[in-house]
């Protein structure tokens, strides 16, 4: 390839990475690795059956439009399905307040698009998905961490930051966060908490992004009213969904909840990006709801999601050593936990190790725009069985005390 | 909505339009209006109960990846289909050569990101693809256009234009290209026009983007070789391709052929972007490949739109008015051709006349980043059926009548 083609790349291609975990997984491919990196579901909650039998119903029934370019905002009757989704978590919306994605990743994309130019800044947690950096880092936002804990992000932190900006005239274009069963920290924001985050972004006049991947499986504790819902449908928060985690993330279906004059920009979007998502896809997916499966599908992932959980925080208790620095959170529904250890841990340069006892988990570091996360890691329970997760967390704990001083 | 939101959005969302296309087509869907604004490939040519049952058996055999999350790059049974399907074109790559993309809307978008800083020169066709010219706007691209005749871009106009760049020590990020039966105009880059327009790019240092949508789709006349393929692959086109327009586009599925190193920087955009086409799409056209049903279903498309083609160019003869400003193109492929108008015609001020007469069409000006195209307009003739296409003409015909001068 000639060498000057390499001058053509744009500046915000130059500055993107290939995904750490993606990187990482391919090293937890060896056979005997027990992998806690992914953020895989099991292929056990696949219903593959049904799905096979009515993706050849649904495209013999709607071949028409299951098989043709579809609007830009999605299919209508399957928006329709998704406002009774909404419904059952107890949120009234309209057909226009919906567009279906291309899957969350792309809500996080458009988002970006719609409200990111270069230099711009944006509220992010401290850890926070790794998906929203790399999508948001491709409009070359500027970071801004605030710190989580058992409650979720800290309002009174992210009032100080929010004063701060003001105080230099500028405000963020949004605040994102993951509020239930955070990906990584696996925290959820609490009912007050929400509501500070939304009295703060109104009177610092920017909006906020919640993106909500896990929000139906919850294993234990009472289900948190969206923020959505708090703000009653006021325009001050876009909500991301997904049916990455609740059906299977081979459709590559999500959609976005908005005010429909935000839903309007994010069509104007997505004609650019991808014209429509798969009506193929949205086929399969309209016919699994209009039959009313995925409620009980979503109660079988719960209980089967909630025991792996329960089977992880128990092998933890077992086998992790006793140390004050070591703890971990227990999340109340979601896919992952968050391990933190002493200090002086580097869980980088710890990985060849584990791998070595055949055990993976992402490094904390993937989870920070802005540093942090070096004694901290991911721990996904939703993929590996309850064996492998007892022996995982037991080959893990045996790493870990190598490495403890 | 509180008014404050307005601000937030990006310099690049208020720059963007909806589409006007998309826009039109709203107007067309009255009962009695004979279309041919869209560029719908007819769904008679959809394999329905095909795909039905194909869909069925590769969700049972292959559900763990179909249902799966999957590699950015495609899937790589599929990448292999796709590496024969260009095999028969008589053009040969590797696996590493090929991305799949969430169809060729999502290609463009790629370009964007990974090529275009703002205010970056691009070289066009006047006229041009407007879903290119919406995506490249999203990235601010300065567009610099060429204008076309019979035989393709002109690459005298552009030798030209990249010398008054390079004297101002500028050179275009890449030249965008439709080679083949180009969207809007039909017309096909003579082998020469390639040749010239791969020596310009190497010689400005620059690449070209090869647009191909419609290749396969060849009614007359002999087939040109890629400019990929004059190229030896040695990095200077990057290629874009559809099943949109050969299978259907339902499954909104495409792919970039390219240098492998040019492959790598599409992969970290798209990991942003969608994270992987969907898997679910992948495994219908895998399986309709696999089992070699593809190359006889594009000889009957090609039997069938042949003779539209056909039946548009015969009614244009007996029906258009004999006047030395109105002509039109000659596609020997695609699916559209490009009536020009003497140029005191307003063919955007006459579109609703064309409606009222229950006739539709694209405006010339929609394939313009700079103004042009008002006395042309884009007329498709893959969709409508033969008698609609007679009688449609026959309506456009009057229409035009009543507007010359």
């Amino acid at each position: 390839m000639p060498a000057y083609i390499n001058d053509l790349y744009s500046e915000k291609i130059s500055k993107m990475k290939k995904s750490i975990i993606r990187e990482l997984l391919k090293l937890t491919q060896k056979p005997d690795v027990i992998s806690f990196a992914g953020g895989l579901p099991s292929p056990a909650t696949f219903p593959v059956e049904e799905i096979a039998e009515m993706a050849r119903e649904v495209i013999l029934k709607e071949g028409d439009w299951a098989l043709q370019y579809g609007a830009t905002e999605g299919i209508t009757q399957f928006r329709d399905e998704i406002v009774k989704i909404l419904k059952a978590d107890d949120l009234t919306v309209e057909r226009d307040n919906i567009l279906v994605t291309t899957a969350s990743q792309q809500g996080l994309d458009m988002v970006g698009r719609v409200f990111i130019n270069s230099n711009d800044p944006i509220i992010i947690g401290r850890p926070t998905y790794v998906g929203a950096i790399s999508a948001f880092r491709g409009y070359d936002a500027r970071f801004i961490g605030v710190s989580l804990d058992d409650h979720g992000m800290k309002t009174d932190e992210l009032r100080s930051i929010l004063e701060d900006l003001a105080a230099g005239n500028e405000r963020p274009k949004f605040i994102y966060t993951v509020p239930d069963f955070q990906n990584p920290a696996g925290v959820t924001l609490s009912l007050e908490r929400r509501k500070d985050l939304l009295k703060l972004a109104k009177e610092f006049k920017t909006i906020i992004i919640e993106d909500s991947p896990y929000r139906q499986l919850r294993y234990t504790g009472e289900h948190v009213p969206q923020i959505y819902k708090l703000d009653g449908g006021e325009g001050n928060v876009i909500m991301l969904q997904t049916f990455s985690k609740i059906l299977f993330p081979g459709l590559r279906l999500g959609w976005i909840t908005a005010h429909k004059d935000i839903i309007d920009k994010f069509v104007i979007a997505k004609q650019a990006m991808d014209l429509c998502t798969p009506p193929i896809s949205q086929s399969i997916a309209y016919e699994y709801c209009r039959r009313g499966e995925l409620g009980p599908h979503i109660k079988e992932n719960v209980a089967l999601y909630g025991k792996k959980r329960k089977k992880m925080l128990d092998a933890l208790d077992t086998y992790m050593p006793d140390d004050p620095g070591i703890h971990w959170t227990k999340p109340e529904g979601g896919l992952f936990l968050w391990l933190t250890l002493p200090d002086y841990f580097d869980v980088d340069a710890m990985f060849m190790e584990a791998i070595e006892e055949n055990v993976a988990y992402v490094t904390g570091t993937a989870f920070y725009a802005d540093g942090g996360g070096k004694n901290a890691m991911r721990l996904n329970f939703s993929y590996p069985t309850e064996e492998q997760i007892d022996q995982g967390i037991q080959r893990l704990a045996k790493v870990i005390k190598k490495n403890l001083k």
